[in-house]
């Protein structure tokens, strides 16, 4: 863990070094990633039925059933639930919903001075792909946060494909999708299954945006892709941001950091206070709650290697250290969070007081987990309905909008040595 | 140019190969465009100054001058420009500014039942870097497609990258920088520049979202960067498709063809029409007209290469056949252009009616000319003032709020073994 004191004198250079450092894969994945990606591209499904045996030690037979889970499968985990976790299922999907549908954005048709009508129109992609990792990071909450806007926003067709290591799943993730009405889950995985959704197999109909999260093979295979289909973006390790003064309750502010900590080893937790007493405390109390969890060896690794405690003299230097951070996931406990929010300028999504905690937003609050990550708040936003959906513009003229402003559109193609673009507008003027 | 009839045997194997034919660059420009960003992120300027002699045969010295072109210059060259030249860039300055005026997003703040507060705040970015190419295609008309929507979004600093081999500049991309306000032109091209904007030099500070159009190594660097920077898209040849009944006046359409045909030999044209005798119409035309234009050396080559002509029995048939190509623009030159509208669903911008040729949007109709191509409408939208802003979600809740949905997420973080999550909760429930 790095302490650090705003006062020191060499703060400015530290605080630069924790602003650039990505805690990003080092690993070179690639140069597989494109072997994988121009295997399926070529072979299709076979492809799929190797690198399956290769990488998830499932096999893939003439079977269908050994494809794709069945939806009678989903319903099945959907009505084990026991009662109280159906129930928050339910309430997640309901609230996440609702959230979601006050983004559709609306279309625009309007006839300007010059009488041209002007507009724009939002549909839906037909066919969004959202992968499901395997293993520990299988969250029926990311397949919530993923599958709700893409239905919000009219998506028809929406596919899962996840892989199953040695044939297994998580059941939490079939009873999600048969919450949100996903039918067509293939079993695959990895770059390949990136690969299958992006391009089509005989067995797979391709799709036009890819999202979900995965492993650094699956994030690469979208980035290889991206501008062949859409995707949601390109994600680093999770990170959260505490901005807390001495009147916190230290086990609160030290479980927010653990909840951040727990979720891999390349996340970060970063704390900034006024009070640097209280920072002992929070420290104290960290050592104490990690102890106790079953995650405590990824926490541990996690808030050793990466957490961070700034004090500052003044909470009011907070903002411009988190505008260079530029985090994920920024908590506000503080008594006026709303006028600190408005010198925010870069975040994922902010948690105001000290009654919000980040992990309301990961399940239950309604916006959209999917967020930023890496200091990509700067240029990006959270998941959402319009990551689903493009816009068309339409114009159209009359003889008298035509004659309105078409002479300067001939002026224009002229100067750019583009004669076709004048005669084109000429011959309807004469 | 290619003939086709709905109504042959192989046409549907035919069309399938004119929708998967991406006209794009096979050239392999990635490795190379890798070393260039690799160069300009470790050396900076130093690597600048090798990239601009060997690529531009232009010297960056130490002499700021030669790296930046001042404001006065542009302001010089607006002042230069001829009277109608002058209000044509006006009158189209203008036009775009309104219409992307009317994009701006609103932000979003409520409370819901269970007593949580949640929205949404939209801001643009800090800084973001233009692209404008030098040569053939260094388009006033582009800057300005690119420009305004970052000064409407609000964006604080706008720079623009432009190369000039052996020191030349096109006065009128300086005239259209004066008219938008923008003060700092950096004398670079190529992948180096977008790296350049991307990772900062000692001279060059860095941006947040990189766009304008470029060669196959700027796309690439681009490509490469993104998940860094933000981008606009990932671009590759323009077209156009025509729907026209036989009612139309082939010189206009054949103009219409055309226009998309000069820009690049690259560049395709479709015409889908119902009626065979005018489409050898527009095809004569075309041979008339193209043999006057002083860029009928492309022009004959984009259309004698890529050009399409397909005749139905039926534009009923249209826009299926639409759908399928999901085209950059798309002109319905038919009586009821908005009932077809209804049945597009993925176009870059569409032009309704005999009177509204697709140029019109390339310069002063309003909406933004940066559009997807080569299918990309399926998934994606024309540049506008959402790529120069992110949005911030925020989430804040009091003890009643979170007592109504604080178990909900304990449930769920438990069930997906993530206690921390769970903890941060539980500890400001009891």
């Amino acid at each position: 863990m790095l302490r650090l004191d705003s006062t020191d004198a060499d703060f400015a250079k530290k605080f630069e070094r924790l602003v650039e450092d990505r805690r990003e894969s080092g690993e070179n994945v690639a140069r597989t990633v494109t072997d994988i990606l121009e295997k399926v591209r070529s072979r299709g499904d076979e492809a799929l039925r190797e690198l399956s045996a290769r990488y998830d030690n499932y096999f893939l037979t003439d079977d269908q059933a050994t494809w794709r889970i069945a939806p009678e499968d989903c319903e099945a985990a959907f009505k084990a639930l026991d009662g109280k976790l159906r129930d928050a299922l339910e309430l997640a999907a309901a609230r996440i919903r609702s959230y979601h549908e006050v983004q559709l954005p609306g279309d625009r048709d309007y006839t300007d001075d010059a009488g041209v009508r002007l507009g724009a129109k939002w549909r839906p992609v037909d066919a969004a792909g959202l992968y499901v990792p395997g293993g520990r990071a299988a969250y029926p909450s990311s397949l919530l946060m993923n599958a709700i806007p893409a239905k919000v926003a009219g998506v028809g067709r929406l596919v899962i494909a996840t892989p199953t290591p040695k044939g297994e799943i998580n059941p939490l993730v079939l009873a999600a999708a048969h919450l949100v009405g996903i039918e067509e889950i293939w079993r695959v995985g990895g770059a390949q299954a990136v690969g299958a959704l992006a391009y089509g197999t005989d067995r797979i109909a391709p799709v036009d945006v890819v999202t979900g999260p995965g492993n650094a093979f699956v994030a690469e295979a979208k980035r290889q892709l991206y501008g062949m289909v859409g995707i949601d973006m390109v994600a680093g390790p999770s990170e959260i941001l505490v901005i807390a003064d001495g009147r916190n309750d230290p086990d609160w502010i030290a479980a927010d950091l653990l909840s951040q900590a727990e979720h891999d080893p390349s996340s970060q937790s970063i704390l900034i206070t006024d009070d640097a007493e209280f920072a002992e405390q929070v420290e104290d109390r960290i050592d104490v709650q990690c102890s106790m969890l079953s995650t405590k060896r990824v926490a541990r690794s996690s808030w050793d290697e990466h957490g961070v405690m700034i004090v500052v003299p003044d909470l009011a230097e907070a903002p411009a250290l988190a505008n260079r951070l530029a985090a994920e996931h920024v908590e506000l406990a503080i008594d006026e969070p709303e006028a600190m929010f408005g010198q925010l300028r870069h975040a994922g999504s902010v948690f105001f007081g000290r009654h919000t905690p980040e992990a309301v937003g990961d399940y239950v609050a309604g916006p959209n987990h999917v967020l930023p990550t890496g200091r990509r708040a700067r240029f990006a936003s959270g998941l959402s309905v319009l990551d689903f959906m493009k816009r068309t513009s339409f114009i159209e003229m009359g003889e008298a909008g035509l004659a309105a402003i078409g002479p300067a559109a001939i002026a224009l193609a002229e100067a750019e040595g583009l004669p076709a673009h004048a005669n084109s507008v000429r011959l309807r003027l004469s």
